[in-house]
């Protein structure tokens, strides 16, 4: 088993996507400051994809001019297509995470395009960004189950993963976009995916529609997969998929990997203090239970 | 690993009893009616304890005298001390579960008594009870933290446990009564517990008060614990613990073992209807989420 976590901050990506509250840029930043603060060290900051499908995303290229320099830090922009990529890189990105999808029906809404067309978009953006130093992970979409198809066949998801591999992605995450993985599935497909790309980093991302998403992320870490996705607050979800509640808290995880044992490089008590700028700046109550309840032991005890 | 979980309900008694609304005792059996349709067959129905302390219990033999009779279903009658296990014992229980603590400052707020005290008196209870043909099981509470003496030394649990066994207890129960177990905690005061009573059945009951009952869950039946407590809706708490919120949510745990192959034997469907009858019964939001997502696939998939 690993013996420390590298938590992916997904919250100004992911998370705020899924808001119907439009927070503005500079509100966005403080958020990032704040998960910068508290020790993450990677984290999804903006999405380029259409503005007026993604309203929330609309400020992208704002955003990435005003990230906060830590040379410690690694900023991921999200894209769907050539032209996301390229916006991502006119935009500064180091780091793109570009989206594949198991199922025909949640591509062609998620992205208006085939599963096959977005492998073939992947093998391009790699070769655009190689030249450029600009390293891309791929996530694999409802890769534990669809809104519109049920049940996704591990063997699609194998085959994206080995396709991602050869295209040269760095990293490859499987997203359990709509909350229905549970702790058997997710070993068994990472062991899959483990197979089909022996050399490529795993990255797990879940949402706690159906509240396993601390017991999905605990299997895979014991499977070996040392990359979790987490968003603060337990915010987003995806506007493409109905009934996606929110990601899995990273406060939470961290709580949770802490008192394992296991080293997140995050300071809990920082975590909570901005999970708690979110659900202010949302002006809501948020789904993290940390962030209500507090740590333990807690100092005054 | 075990291919099958009991599922022991504790909505009736310790979900209600933090509850600040009072049910009529009608609504409480069309609860337990309902949590019996949907294929529970063990509950905790109510606790004989001091009505002024929590009057959410006081009519625990109107209940016990109007429970749905059914041969295949146990129903658990709670005690804190000998007058309550008498009162129990006319109420007709045939299960009486007796708490124990681990810890002193719990054991004088929960039950007015030293944690030698409550010992002795699950001593004498189980000597009454035998001839009486009631079976007894002992609960050792903040078994993985207390609010007021913070972590638990798993040396206390594993004392109490080897006691627990020593007086004739049946089955022992390990409660994370405010929520501070992680899977690794688990494993290892489960491993404990196993030791110290290698003949007596163990039992997990925990709190999601930190978002980690469900992997607090698969960690105790992964090492081999196959009774595993859940209220549906995931309502409760325990009135003498701060900050002690919701009893992890039944229809969420059946939903994740039974996705990863394990049987409950309980209908997902009718636990969601049940969850639902408690959330409107209580007039409130209730912590279970795949009551509010329902399950996967979904049948109009």
């Amino acid at each position: 088993m690993v013996q420390s976590v590298e938590m992916v901050e997904v919250s100004a990506r992911d998370g705020l996507q899924n808001e119907p509250e439009m927070l503005a840029t500079e509100v966005k930043l403080e958020m990032i400051r704040r998960a910068v603060a508290c020790g993450l060290r990677r984290m999804e900051v903006a999405s380029f994809v259409n503005p007026r499908k993604v309203p929330q995303m609309a400020d992208a290229a704002e955003v990435m001019a005003g990230l906060p320099r830590d040379d410690g830090v690694t900023y991921i922009a999200l894209a769907l297509n050539r032209r996301g990529f390229e916006r991502a890189a006119e935009a500064g990105a180091r780091e793109v995470n570009f989206v594949l999808a198991a199922s025909e029906a949640f591509a062609g809404r998620n992205s208006g395009a085939s599963t096959a067309a977005l492998a073939e978009a992947l093998e391009e953006v790699v070769q655009l960004a190689s030249p450029a130093g600009i390293r891309v992970s791929a996530t694999v979409s409802v890769a534990f189950g669809c809104p519109f198809e049920g049940e996704t066949p591990p063997a699609r998801v194998t085959e994206l993963v080995r396709r991602a591999a050869g295209a040269g992605a760095f990293e490859i995450a499987l997203a359990d976009t709509i909350g229905v993985a549970d702790p058997g599935r997710v070993r068994a497909l990472f062991a899959d995916a483990r197979a089909a790309a022996p050399d490529v980093q795993l990255r797990a991302h879940f949402h706690n529609t159906r509240n396993t998403a601390l017991a999905n992320a605990l299997a895979a870490v014991e499977a070996g997969v040392h990359v979790i996705d987490g968003s603060l607050a337990g915010i987003g979800g995806c506007p493409f998929a109905p009934g996606a509640a929110g990601n899995v808290p990273t406060e939470d995880l961290v709580y949770m990997f802490e008192r394992m044992g296991l080293d997140t490089g995050v300071d809990l008590d920082g975590a909570i203090d901005a999970a708690r700028f979110i659900g202010g700046a949302l002006g809501k109550s948020t789904p993290g239970m940390v962030s209500r309840a507090g740590g333990f032991p807690a100092a005054a005890i």
